[in-house]
């Protein structure tokens, strides 16, 4: 038997709606660059407009793009910083019924003319401070007819095709009338980060993005609510700003944008001057924040964010120390959480459960770990034949997702492994190795890949990292597989220390070793200047362990001249 | 282009594995009926158990279900208090495929049986306390193959097809693998307390239910977390409990259950001994609840509700008297919900806008409107032509809905003409009238049929009514049209005072009158000692006017016999 409820689709329109009509009052807030300083760095300029115009200005951007001649479907591209514009694209783009495809700008030039070529995107919506790109991706990308500048240019754009976006959202008749849409249309699209073959497109869909901003909401996730103001500092083309834009216009917090200010400083200023009560970003974002609160602590004129509820940490894991340091230092609490550009993100969040002090030691480790899912999500670990493996905390396995927002192929069918029938139900693998207690909690111990095989048994590179990195003198450290005779592979770390500060591998050893089995030490140390990082933020690790795979506990401490970076 | 996440379905078995696998030490509280006092007052005990033990029961419940031979679609009706056995009820019979259809304890015999023939339900859950019912009901209802009473019974049940329900939970085989569902599924069904005409069936999908808890759950919603205990005063056979057993579940709150201990001082004592933190019922509730509070504070022993974070009011408009005095005499902070049978059935929560003092007489003014849609709803006014009406605060019109968790018709196809199209979209007249204001907020003025048409102008009830209460002497008052040969209607004010107290027509006009236009003030006041309500908690508006439709202000002030009570 059927039930008999309304077939309303779940779409964006619906959130471009809510705020024009409920919360048209409330403020988005964008630090945009007014020029350069003589040292060349970018000068802030704080713009102030109200979800009322962002809505007027979204349904405009709609109208316009339809205009255009763009039909349902088509891709719109996005090359832009965090700011109210970019917020009007996502909410104008799916409205109409095209596809936001937000690109990642800390890309290669020639990466990013792949990614728009294998979109097929007919529009490009770029960032003013990139524009000096236009010319060589006109020319390297056939599909593109129309360019779109985003924020003020020195002078009048003299290119077929490219205009500014500002007139041309003004120029241009609103939206009224949404097409119709079904709920399992695209609304968007991200690619991978690719650190292994070409990057993959993801699609999300209407449905996937509404869900996600109704499960993601709550207390014991975003808990974003009208009163709230929040700053994704987590990027506007990194997965949706992990749907922030999208939940809190849905639930109309105010939104603070940072643009290319994502400096301690910056950052730290913003959470002030805004009263900034919930902010998302990956772990170096934080660290350059508690660095900046430390001194400005010392210098007894520490920042005032009574206010600031929750700090969401993700992209990578957030070491248990970090964590600790911003409770201990400055009553700020970390809500780790934990997703990937195929699950739209969210996956789990890393609260503690009823009953447990989240200052405790054992609260301390919880929030160190991934988390608990969040409604409609589940997770399950398998062995190397694909079997369940039990719940216990300690079994590591293959961590694999589903939901209603985990992606069920890549875009043009590309990646068909990653996506399998276990017992009737589709599942994706995330590549990562992790465990789960019998509360639901996931640990993740680390990419599959970067796993290290010692004698037939796994070591977690990651859970080593996070404990090294909690002495007081290492600023980053990886720890990788080297080639070993006797066990295959041996973990190997490679450090940073804090400038002007020195440590030595047995000093280490001994500090990390009450939590270790004594197989899993690493047998060596390399200290460096820098290690290298990706795109999104990550430790580029396959680029060290091209460096060091032949490295040899036998060659002792060593300070080897520092790896290129790759960017 | 259609996206590529996957098509997992929003289904109930995803709440109840979540109790199970990420919630099972979290508690479950209900209050049973342990024997009767000398007065014949039934005498609490108070049951503890765990969501593990619930996840376990519903299963069992479930796989004894379908060991009975009931299909997909099949109905399970309830006759039953709130309790964890409803509980169960609520997550194992849909989880089964099977429609959860809870009956209203308080209707007449006649009206239950006519209920349950109508739905066609092969398995009743009763509540022991209605045990003496089960013979009539056998008789009336052929097609009920299997009675499961709930609770202990004094002797043995020696009817055909009647079992002990704890007995059969036990002796059945858990499911533990669900079947195949489709989220447009029936998963629940409720009749309508149809004041005029049948009841009519409304049925509740998978899908409905799920969406409604994730969009009810967020901070400006009933803001539900797993560190929450939450109390549904609500009936459990009202609406699902306004979804709280759902979304309570989906998040991890403690469950606490009255039962049939809902007056005030019970409520109070459950309050603070549980230290509740959200708790949900109608306004006949929260005023037993008043004075209760009253009373232990002018005694000098005031409950201990410091965590008492949000009364959640519903079912009928909250008087803003009762708002304030709640805020003011103790603290706390009532939140206005709105929807009805027909819509799930959150549609709109009346917290104050950003920048709006809750406590402030705006913030209490806009806390006694009905509020703001919540995410995924849409409302609009239509007048008697059903062109849509101004958004201006002021224009009253005939209130209509849509929403993924909006009827779409009535179980059996009855009562067609409550769903229209307007503009290509299917929308649902809730048969009230209203007003809409620019921010979005809602304000019922009356039900379609209580409105007062005075000289061809609207005279809102309500309104009247919400004013009257305030003043300190009414215990309860109903504003209710007259027939008048010069304006058609004039609006009559039917008032029960407190015990020892009495007012008179003119005070009660001076009382009010500021805030009235003259021609909308009552001609007459009638002083009863009770005024009759349903079976809902409502007023029953159509008996007073069969009752007083040919009075006359001539008559002036006069105290006729109390209407009979026609429960």
């Amino acid at each position: 038997m059927q039930g008999n409820m309304m077939d309303v689709q779940l779409t964006v329109p619906t959130i471009l709606e809510r705020i024009r009509t409920q919360y048209a009052g409330r403020e988005v807030v964008s630090l945009l660059v007014a020029g350069r300083d003589e040292q060349g760095n970018p000068v802030p300029h704080k713009h102030r407009t109200t979800y009322g115009q962002v809505a007027d200005r979204a349904r405009r951007l709609a109208g316009g793009l339809l205009g255009l001649g763009l039909t349902k479907g088509d891709r719109v591209a996005t090359l832009a910083v965090n700011s109210f514009r970019h917020l009007e694209a996502y909410l104008g783009v799916p409205s109409a019924g095209l596809v936001l495809h937000t690109v990642n700008i800390r890309l290669h030039p020639e990466q990013i003319a792949w990614i728009l070529n294998h979109a097929e995107d007919r529009v490009l919506l770029i960032e003013n401070v990139f524009a000096a790109m236009i010319p060589a991706i006109k020319a390297a990308c056939p599909h593109l007819e129309h360019i779109l500048v985003l924020g003020p240019t020195p002078q009048p754009i003299p290119l077929p095709g490219v205009r500014d976006y500002d007139t041309f959202v003004q120029e241009s008749e609103p939206l009224t009338r949404y097409p119709e849409l079904d709920e399992r249309d695209a609304a968007a699209m991200c690619y991978t980060s690719g650190t292994t073959g070409n990057p993959k497109g993801v699609v999300y869909t209407h449905r996937s993005t509404v869900l996600h901003s109704l499960a993601s909401a709550p207390k014991d996730g975003l808990n974003v609510g009208e009163a709230d103001t929040v700053l994704p500092i987590v990027p506007m083309f990194h997965v949706n700003a992990w749907g922030l834009p999208y939940t809190c216009a849905m639930y109309g917090a105010k939104q603070v944008y940072a643009g290319v200010f994502a400096d301690g400083r910056s950052v730290a200023t913003l959470l002030q001057d805004e009263a900034v009560t919930i902010t998302a970003g990956v772990p170096t974002i934080w660290m350059g924040l508690l660095a900046e609160l430390d001194r400005a602590a010392q210098a007894g004129q520490p920042y005032g964010l009574g206010g600031l509820e929750r700090l969401i940490v993700g992209g990578s894991a957030a070491p248990e120390a970090m964590i600790r340091a911003f409770q201990t230092r400055h009553g700020l609490s970390l809500l780790q959480a934990w997703g990937m550009t195929e699950t739209h993100p969210l996956g789990t969040a890393s609260g503690v459960p009823y009953g447990v002090d989240p200052s405790s030691d054992e609260g301390f480790a919880l929030r160190a770990k991934q988390g608990r899912t969040v409604p409609l999500i589940e997770l399950d670990v398998l062995d190397d034949q694909g079997a369940r493996l039990p719940h216990d905390g300690k079994t590591m396995g293959r961590l694999i997702i589903r939901g209603p927002w985990v992606a069920s192929s890549y875009f043009k069918g590309e990646g068909q492994s990653n996506f399998f029938d276990l017992d009737g139900q589709l599942w994706f693998d995330t590549g990562d190795i992790a465990t789960l207690d019998e509360r639901g909690y996931m640990h993740i111990q680390d990419r599959a890949k970067d796993l290290i095989k010692s004698g037939g048994e796994w070591i977690s590179s990651v859970d080593l990292e996070n404990a090294i990195m909690a002495h007081p003198a290492v600023n980053l450290c990886a720890v990788i597989a080297m080639d070993d005779p006797k066990w295959d592979e041996r973990p190997l770390a490679v450090v940073t220390p804090k400038p002007g500060q020195s440590v030595t591998h047995d000093e280490l050893i001994s500090f990390i070793a009450p939590r270790f089995a004594k197989w899993w030490l690493p047998d060596a140390t390399v200290l460096t200047d820098s290690i290298p990082i990706g795109a999104t933020g990550k430790i580029l690790k396959r680029e060290l362990r091209d460096q060091y795979r032949s490295y040899s506990s036998t060659q002792g401490l060593v300070t080897p001249a520092a790896p290129d970076r790759s960017e």
